[in-house]
């Protein structure tokens, strides 16, 4: 099947340039960080410089530069944000407690590197800079306190810890269909809802925009785990820089666990033209994200 | 020794009534969170209505209160994202990769109660919820991100957890006064600092203000750490409502460890001192935080 473009331009060097933009924002925030605790800087530095595709975060700045022509610099602090809050969830969801995983992003994860307080705490750092970031960074009060709100429902307990918390519970469970949609809503929807939010927030979308890009985030971001569930039953550990086979071996509810392979892909096809119908409004601008819920449909890692 | 008394009032009473009252901000929070995921929501509240003092929450009311002459709405959250972030900080603290603590307020401590992974996610969703409701709650929108800012950086790499990290770092080791000056003032100090912060931000405090009672937070912070390090020597398990002698076996670095008893007690009077001598500007109405200072100074518990 011959893959649909949207985008003319090359996807993977768009892909590459925001992901550059990123890495220069978070270089630049933690540069400015004399005070933060030796050890402790060292550790999440380690984190956020591993080789991410940093895909949240170029949906935050691609979303405000569909709404304002251009990449503000609220945007970008935005995009760090977001990128910190992922970086910290994936630390934390590495723990031994948790899914205790080796390898994240091709290294050892951290608490393989620092030791488990270590990393209890480097989470939590992350955590905290991305509100410290949103709040002394984004001029305008009001964006600010947005883009915060924003961000901490979607990443707190009724967001992404919620559907850790499901994930976790759901363990070695039959499960059933809803159960897998309310944890891969909340577990990884939700903060890609989110970053398309706060893009529109740092464009200055209005209301009835901010509600469709809200609804394309959503659906791109469960097509992304969906995507992900089919990319950990086939593909190897090297292809995906962590450990392949994990959720199964875990006894993880999964899409193809719960419904089956094709079903799965037939589902995943229905959500991608879902979430670019949604974009209908934004014209040929818009074509970068519709591509990329092409290329996350089709992502082979 | 008598104790010095500059609140003519009962200080016990009127802690009780701004622990009473950041109960309630606490629980109207918590009882608009129809979308919390329930386990996880269960988990939260547990560790929020333990018995806690709620010492740091009545430092932001009792600071506003000096400023505003009342307890505004904007200080009643803040109390209440202050609580929840130390709240947060006691969790994962007790957790068996850092401080392995089974008793905290009385009670079971979160991970002995619903496991370890739900302690790690109990903790992180107060973390985001604290700044979740002061970016939705307190209605002005720079008074809101001041806080934030103000929250985030004595919470955050350059403060408490670079506290906790220099304190996990430095057990077992010999530890000089520097280094434990370090840890108390990071881990401990800076949220009392960020306690009056906030509260005299919420008063409507100048800069000026906001500086002294930037150093008063800083000072009874510190006095509170080795007034706790000196009781952990010499209390009951059942009068601390955590593991007593805690600190001793693990080979951590206290005051009296490092100075003495004797010397500890000294250091500890004179940043009493010192801290009540910042307040000089405020007159009589600033004398319960005076109190509070004494108070502290003398606990038992």
């Amino acid at each position: 099947m011959q893959k649909k473009a949207y985008f003319q331009g090359d996807f993977g060097v768009e892909l590459a340039e925001m992901a550059g933009k990123v890495n220069e924002t978070l270089a630049d925030v933690m540069g400015r960080g004399e005070d933060i605790h030796q050890e402790l800087k060292y550790a999440m530095n380690y984190t956020l410089t591993a080789p991410g595709k940093r895909i949240r975060a170029a949906v935050v700045m691609w979303t405000c530069k569909v709404i304002a022509g251009q990449v503000t610099k609220a945007a970008q602090t935005a995009a760090a944000a977001v990128e910190m809050v992922h970086t910290y969830s994936l630390v934390h969801d590495d723990l031994p407690a948790m899914d205790d995983d080796d390898i994240r992003r091709g290294l050892a994860t951290c608490h393989k590197e620092f030791g488990e307080a270590e990393a209890i705490l480097t989470g939590d750092a992350l955590l905290t800079m991305a509100f410290e970031i949103l709040a002394s960074d984004v001029e305008d009060d009001s964006t600010a306190k947005r883009m915060i709100v924003t961000l901490a429902r979607a990443a707190g307990s009724t967001g992404m810890i919620a559907g850790q918390m499901a994930d976790f519970k759901g363990e070695d469970t039959e499960g059933d269909l809803q159960l897998l949609e309310y944890i891969h809503t909340n577990k990884t929807a939700k903060m890609f809802a989110a970053a398309t939010t706060m893009g529109g927030i740092a464009g200055g979308a209005n209301d009835e925009q901010i509600l469709k890009l809200y609804n394309f985030g959503l659906g791109i971001g469960l097509g992304f785990q969906i995507a992900d569930d089919i990319l950990d039953m086939s593909a190897s550990s090297e292809d995906l820089g962590k450990t392949a086979g994990k959720d199964a071996t875990a006894g993880k509810i999964t899409y193809p666990s719960v419904v089956g392979l094709d079903k799965s892909k037939q589902i995943l096809g229905k959500i991608t033209e879902d979430a670019v119908a949604a974009l209908e409004e934004f014209g040929p601008e818009a074509d970068i994200l519709r591509q990329l819920a092409v290329e996350l449909l089709n992502r082979t890692r």
